[in-house]
C-alpha cells in the first residue's frame, strides 16, 4: 500500500467522517421522530488501560422510536490484542486506534422493524512505519411482522451499495450476516439479515475505507422508507405483546452471542454505551409458540430463515 | 469414602429427594399465589449427545408471582468434561450423572424481592468402582427496596441451616456468594447475597449430601415470610418502573456472567428451561440514576454492597 493511498485514511479524517455520519443519522431520525437525541460526550479517565472518548446519543420515549441509540467511540491502546494480530504478525504488540459508529433503533410500533448498523476502522503502524488499516461493519433488519417489500428494499440497498466494490461483496457479506446474527440456542436467525463484514482490507486502505463509508452513507436510504411506511399501521395489544416477546431474542443475542457486546462488558468497556442496543421494554414467557397460519407464525417460517431476498 | 457412606447418595435416591423438593416448594408457592404451576415433563431425544430428562414447572401471571420458574433436570453423559476433572484426574473421561433443582421467583409487587435457589449433585464412578459425588448450590435474594429485617432473616436462615455442618460454612459460602453474584460491568452486587457453594465434597458423600438437602429444605423458611410481609405493601408507577429497570440487571448477570446459563445456552442445553430465570417484563434506560436520599438510592448504597448481615 502506498503512502498516498492511505492519505485519506488517517485517523483524524476518519474520525471526522464518523462523527459527521453520527450527526447526519441522528438528525434525520430526530426529525422523523419529533424528539431530540440526548448527547453525552465522554472520555475515559487517564487511569484506565485503554484510553478513549466518545459521543453517546440516545433518544428515549419518542413517537417513532421507543429507544434509539447511536454511539461514536474512539479508543487508543498501547498494544494490539493477540486476537487482532493472528493474521498480521508484523503488527504484534503495535499501538493501535479503533473507532466506529454503532446504532440500534427500537421503534415503538411493532410493524416497524428494529435496525442495527455499525462501521468501524482499526488503524496501526507496522514497525517500518507503514500504516495498516482494517475495517468492519454492516447493517441488519429485525422485523416483528414481515413484509417482503421491506426486506427486498433493505437487501436491495445493501446490494447496490456494495456493487461498485465488486460483485462478490454482497453475496459474501449477506451470507456472513446470516451466519453471524444467528441464535444457536434457539436455532433461529435474529432477523432477516443484511450485510456483515469484519477484518476487511482486501481493497487496500483507501478502497476499503470507501466501502465502509458507502455502507454508513446508505443506512438512511435503506431504513427510513421502511420506518415511514410502517409507522402509521394501527396495532393493538396482541402486536405489542409479540414485539416485547421478540425483543427478548435481541437481548439474548447481544448478551450471549454478540462478540462486541459480550467481550466489551467482560473487559471493562463503557457499559451504558455498550448497552445502547438494549430494547426499552422486553418480556419473557415460557414456550411462547405462535398459532399456525398467524402473521406471528409467518415471521418464523418465512422471514427468520436464510434465503435470497434480491 | 466407604461404600456404606455413599449408600444414600445413589442417584435414584437423590433424584427422589430433588423431585420431592420441587413438588414441596411449588406446592407452597402455588398456595400462596392462588395459581397453579404449569408442569412440563421433558426428555432429550436419544439423538442428542447428552441424555437427560426433567420437569419444568412455571407459574406466570400470578397474583404474588409474575413469573416463578422451578426446574428439575437430570442429565447423563458418557464422559465428564475436562473442567470437571481438573482436580480429579482419576475420573477423567468417566461417565457421569448431574441432577438438580433450580428456581427463580420474580414477584409482581416491587417490595417483594426476587429469589434464586439451586441444589445439585454430580455423580461418577472411578475406574476402581468407587462412587464419587460432589455438590453445589445456594440461595440468594435480590430486593428492589431494601429492608434490614428481610435481609437479616434470610441470612440468619442460611447461617442456621449451615451451622450443623461446621461453623466455617456460612462465612465461606456467604463470601463466595458475594463473589459470584457480582456484575463486574456495573461494579455492583446482584442483590444482598446469601450462600453459594460449588464442587463441594469435603464432608464426604453422605455429609455433603446432607448439607445440600439442608439448604434445599430451608428455602421456604428463608423466603416465604419475606414474601408474605411485603406482598401487601401498596406501590405505584414509580416503584414498578424501578423494579422493571432493576430486573435488567438480573438479565445482564444471568446472560453475561452466570456460568450455568451462559454455558448452557452455548452448549445446547434446553433453552426454555435455562431461561426460566428471565423476568417477565424488563426495561432498560440510559444513565438511570436514583435521586439522592431516595429509597432507590438506598438500595445501591446500603444493600447492594458486601457486608455482614448476621
Amino acid at each position: 500500500m502506498s503512502m498516498n493511498e492511505v492519505a485519506n485514511t488517517n485517523p483524524e479524517e476518519v474520525r471526522s467522517y464518523l462523527t459527521g455520519l453520527q450527526a447526519r443519522i441522528t438528525q434525520a431520525a430526530s426529525e422523523l421522530d419529533g424528539k431530540a437525541f440526548l448527547v453525552d460526550a465522554w472520555k475515559k479517565p487517564p487511569t484506565e488501560p485503554l484510553q478513549g472518548d466518545g459521543i453517546t446519543m440516545i433518544l428515549e420515549g419518542g413517537d417513532l422510536f421507543e429507544r434509539a441509540g447511536c454511539g461514536f467511540s474512539h479508543v487508543r491502546g498501547p498494544h494490539l490484542p493477540p486476537s487482532a494480530t493472528q493474521h498480521r504478525p508484523e503488527l504484534s504488540g503495535a499501538p493501535f486506534e479503533a473507532m466506529g459508529v454503532s446504532l440500534v433503533f427500537h421503534p415503538r410500533n411493532p410493524y416497524v422493524p428494529t435496525v442495527h448498523m455499525n462501521v468501524r476502522m482499526i488503524a496501526a503502524n507496522a514497525p517500518n512505519g507503514v500504516p495498516v488499516r482494517w475495517f468492519g461493519g454492516g447493517m441488519d433488519l429485525t422485523p416483528y411482522y414481515g413484509f417482503d417489500e421491506d426486506v427486498t428494499h433493505f437487501h436491495g440497498c445493501c446490494k447496490r451499495t456494495l456493487a461498485p466494490f465488486g460483485e462478490d461483496k454482497y453475496p459474501r457479506f449477506k451470507a456472513w450476516c446470516d451466519e453471524y446474527f444467528y441464535l444457536k440456542h434457539r436455532a433461529e436467525q435474529r432477523g432477516v439479515g443484511g450485510i456483515f463484514f469484519d477484518d476487511f482490507s482486501e481493497l487496500g486502505a483507501a478502497g476499503s475505507l470507501a466501502m465502509m463509508k458507502a455502507v454508513g452513507d446508505s443506512f438512511l436510504t435503506a431504513y427510513l422508507p421502511i420506518a415511514l411506511r410502517r409507522r402509521v399501521t394501527p396495532y393493538g395489544e396482541r402486536e405489542r405483546a409479540f414485539q416485547l416477546y421478540r425483543r427478548g431474542r435481541y437481548v439474548e443475542f447481544n448478551l450471549v452471542w454478540d462478540r462486541g457486546t459480550h467481550f466489551g462488558l467482560q473487559s471493562g468497556g463503557r457499559t451504558e454505551s455498550i448497552l445502547l442496543s438494549m430494547p426499552p421494554l422486553v418480556s419473557w414467557s415460557y414456550q411462547n409458540v405462535a398459532d399456525s397460519d398467524s402473521p406471528e407464525a409467518e415471521l418464523y417460517s418465512r422471514f427468520l430463515v436464510r434465503k435470497d431476498w434480491v
